[in-house]
């Protein structure tokens, strides 16, 4: 079986032969709505690609983004201002939420506390999409922009519909739909477009595994229900108004999306547990994976300097400025009773006790540490972007999770066994150190991740071409029809055949009753005919 | 755009690329157990695709097989002999079933025929279910040959489960198992491994679009429940039977099937309506369809003599022997009228009145005739091999469908508009001139089958190379286990979370009824405080 063992990574080689011939200048012509914050960070490696095989690419942005610059060599964009701009597109909406979030953390869940911090994230959430319905008015108010993107005649839309400007957009502008998603306005994407059992398949914000205890059940189905009442109440009506202004009556805003050509899901089947799935999702999960570049020379040396004992990385990512000084200390405090060198990618204020072994820094080659001999453990905060990272470079992991879906990304390693998962605000010095020790010496965490790393490198295609192909496919096809189903236009008791199941109920109900009565008839009759006799 | 329509054809190169080196002697150990008849066809591609990558295959096979020879060149043999043969091999088999069929079509289905036809067709499966436990059971009872398969420690078991004998072997061996499926025991593979909405998955046997009026709902829902009657009462029980006999105790049958590491599913969603599917379902619809070489000189010569008209082709299949002669030379009198050439493959009796412009044979070349570009029609039964084929080099169909999946089959070509469907006991000469001059002249036929093949084409990997990659991988990682969900373990009424529902409702009924209480005594209490007042 020796012979089998030479997969070591992607099958980069694809990518140019897919096409029959080299990218040229006979490209297509692509419009983009990002997500701003680290989305972009995603949907920037798809335009890159994109730009590299000879199309053209238009990027919509919000005139304030601070992440989605105005101007690349990879895309021209359009800026739409948006009065008061977008609340997405700020460092410090995130750094305040998640201080209250720490805060109800910290202080156990006071009722009074946990329903003014509730209420606090419903409004953030609801401005948040009524600021985005708000730049798809501005759009579709702006009669010259909309003219000048029907005669740039595009030949897709490939969107992120954790807000969905790029949906009603693309609708009416009659154009097919790629999406580059892994959550859509109510929750995980998969729910509006497959099958998705409640007994199997934890819902969006419930950070649990496959395999659930009846309590755990239920509290799925209550999440679920919870995560619908607030998209009816607090998320769709935005959308719902938008789409009575300017579209055709009967338009429903969920045909919408769930009418998208194809979705470039964001998951890979090593890292999410098996769920029910369409032909027309397509799994592009560590699409921006790949092998580490040398370090810079500083950077070589410090990570060299740590001899056999080797080095920790941490960071908690691009949305967070940093923990309160409390936790960062007792980090440090942990930090510096390792013989490991740390790197620690921090901003914010300078966390009190730092060791001499551990280095801050503002930001880090990331995939390139991740891949680097002498890195032993990751110290993250569980966005995907880093997951899948450490995940393709078998890095095991110390979770920190903080907001939004990093508690449900971090368990899915735990349950694997290829991570020590923490709660922030619970940490000491001392059980911060136990686990980073625990994940450095106890070897089956490193096994789980090279076992986890193994099986994601082992696919045909590298994802990142994946989803080139996929979206060339729709520019291609003029949409992907024969991959999907709109069984969604059914009501919801036929989609379920509830009528078909009463109507059989109702036909075998008459027939018992036919029966029934016939016999009864016959009986009576029979007794009648032999009461004279015996009389 | 022109620079995207570059795909004419499968990009061949990767199944050499992806494994990082050509196939050597280090390649993996593989059992297989084909299904007899056409099925074989498509087994052998896989076994001389596994063969040329360097792997030794062992196929097992029922010692009277008339289809599955006992050497090759690309596979070793062990064969089984069950007494009094199996009858899936015997060749008349299927031939007296389609006649009696026919039967039963042409006389209308009179209530006492039908009952006859019905008995005797669900007697036939449970003979073919027996004879094929009865082949378990012969390999189970010959302990050298377990010992044997056991020391031989094959990588994975690859089989047909239409007829579930290497489920069944493969568990008794401990080894990880893939499925090359479309069928199985109880219809189509997918409704045991992918949630299959009655809705708009239409269930086998049943002719249907995936786009259902409430009848035909009504009928699919019908029919899937007759389906389930016929596998628990008629089928199942020959396994469980072997199950309780063989394994541990608590082993399930179902659960075996469903247990299975990968399902290469040879459907591809540009003839299948688009439905639910699974992470460890892999399509590889297609997988027999190649470019098409050359023709014999007489056959090519022949071909050309039909100048500008072009080239009919007919064939039936493998497992039918002919048609009755009234039927056959209703449309030899059918094809003597036009002025196109045609070629037949035709076993049994000569039909009258065969023109000179047709052409009987006992084979033909099919594939390298279907791409030729004379060949302007396909007059088929609509077995998949066909279709496919036809279905990649774009070449539209007259189908009379006989028997088993083939109504369906034709059904699916005929709502995307390339193939019309005749019923074949109702054919006349004329009917049948028309069906097909319909589909000559009609350029809708064409231009639909040419878009579909547009589709089918236009993959990043050649089907063939994709199930070889999914077998290695199976092998290099001793099963899929991250791909498939073992909910299929839970008792039903979890799985559709009746009882969490059930839970969540008497909840609600204990709130309401404690507030009901709550208030109507609080009322009555603030009533006797008032009468005396009153008083």
């Amino acid at each position: 079986m020796s012979g089998l063992n030479g997969v070591t990574g992607f099958v980069l080689a694809v990518s140019v032969a897919f096409l029959g011939g080299p990218p040229g200048a006979l490209g297509g012509n692509i419009l983009i709505f990002p997500l701003d914050g680290s989305h972009w960070v995603n949907m920037n490696l798809l335009i890159e690609g994109l730009h590299a095989r000879g199309h053209q690419v238009t990027v919509v942005r919000s005139a304030s983004s601070w992440y989605i610059k105005e101007s690349s060599p990879h895309y021209r964009s359009i800026s739409i201002t948006v009065p008061g701009g977008m609340d997405i597109e700020k460092q410090d909406f995130f750094a305040s939420f998640l201080l209250k979030m720490l805060e109800i953390q910290r202080e156990g869940a006071s009722p009074l506390a946990f329903v003014s911090f509730y209420s606090y994230m419903l409004s953030a959430l609801s401005g948040m999409h009524q600021q985005a319905s708000q730049f798809v008015v501005e759009m579709f108010e702006n009669k010259a922009l909309m003219q000048s993107l029907r005669d740039s005649q595009y030949d897709v839309v490939l969107l992120d519909p954790g807000l969905p400007v790029g949906v009603l957009v693309a609708h009416k502008l009659g154009l097919p739909t790629v999406f580059n998603v892994r959550w859509i306005t109510s929750g995980e994407g998969h729910f509006v477009v497959a099958p998705s059992p409640m007994s199997y398949v934890p819902t969006a914000g419930y950070a649990t595994s496959d395999k659930m205890t009846f309590g755990q059940r239920v509290g799925n189905v209550f999440i679920y229900l919870l995560n619908m009442i607030i998209d009816m109440f607090v998320i769709s009506p935005h959308y719902d108004r938008l789409v009575k202004n300017y579209f055709e009556p009967g338009t429903n805003f969920y045909h919408l999306l769930q009418g998208t050509d194809l979705w470039l899901m964001r998951v890979d089947f090593v890292f999410e547990f098996p769920r029910p799935t369409m032909p027309n999702i397509v799994y592009i999960g560590g699409f921006q994976c790949k092998p580490s570049k040398p370090l810079p020379t500083e950077l070589e040396e410090f990570v060299q300097s740590s001899g056999e004992h080797g080095v920790i990385l941490m960071s908690l990512g691009t949305l967070v400025k940093g923990l309160p000084v409390e936790i960062t200390s007792e980090i440090a405090a942990a930090f510096a009773q390792l013989p490991q060198k740390v790197i620690w990618r921090h901003m914010g204020k300078q966390p009190i006790g730092l060791g001499n072994n551990t280095l801050l820094v503002n930001w880090m080659p990331q995939n390139d540490l991740l891949g680097h001999p002498k890195v032993k453990a990751f110290v993250a905060h569980g966005g995907t972007n880093g997951l899948y990272e450490a995940m393709y470079h078998g890095v095991p992991l110390v979770g920190l999770p903080l907001l939004f879906d990093q508690f449900e990304n971090v368990l899915r390693l735990e349950v694997r066994g290829a991570a020590k998962v923490l709660e922030v605000t619970k940490i000491s010095s001392q059980s911060f150190l136990e686990a980073v020790q625990e994940v450095l010496h106890n070897p089956s965490y490193r096994t789980s991740m090279e076992r986890l790393s193994s099986l994601h490198r082992d696919k045909p295609m590298h994802p990142l071409d994946t989803a080139l192909f996929w979206i060339e496919f729709v520019m291609r096809h003029k949409g992907a029809a024969h991959l999907r189903t709109e069984s969604y236009k059914m009501p919801w008791y036929s989609y379920h055949s509830l009528d078909v199941i009463g109507f059989l109920l109702a036909v075998l109900f008459v027939l018992v009753a036919i029966t029934v009565g016939s016999i009864y008839f016959l009986c009576l009759r029979l007794c009648r005919k032999r009461k004279p006799k015996q009389e």
